[in-house]
């Protein structure tokens, strides 16, 4: 699904990734950030393709919202890796 | 193939697209306005994935260099449309 175009200005953050052999919880941390992503204030949309290279572009009202996000996401990614490690 | 980081600032050009059933020289036309961009001044690099949803994401130097791009691409989209209609 393609996502709809706000007014301008908007902003969007670029994520490209090479995946290794095996999903490797890739899969269940993408759609965790993809759920977070969501519930964050100043959200607009997200889009994905992947085919060997994967591209997921997230849509954002402000650069304040996007660093709330990347705050929000790093804490995931900390308390899921925690999980998986002990 | 990952595009490599040039150092910062740099601007990206999204582009995103839902595929109608058949090519109908989608390809043809994807290709070579890949083969424009990459002999534009000021062109970093090129990334693109596709899963029904398509991706496709420049890199450029300056919004100069974009609009000089944006100018040429539409030159050629005019011609190729040309060249199959008529």
């Amino acid at each position: 699904m393609t996502a709809r175009s706000p007014p301008t200005p908007y902003y969007a953050v670029i994520f490209t990734s090479l995946r290794t052999e095996g999903d490797n919880g890739y899969g269940k941390m993408a759609e965790a950030m993809e759920q977070l992503a969501a519930t964050q204030p100043g959200f607009l949309g997200i889009e994905s393709a992947r085919d060997g290279l994967g591209i997921t572009v997230s849509y954002w009202d402000s650069l304040e919202s996007i660093a709330a996000w990347k705050q929000n996401a790093s804490h995931l990614v900390a308390q899921q890796r925690g999980r998986e490690v002990w």
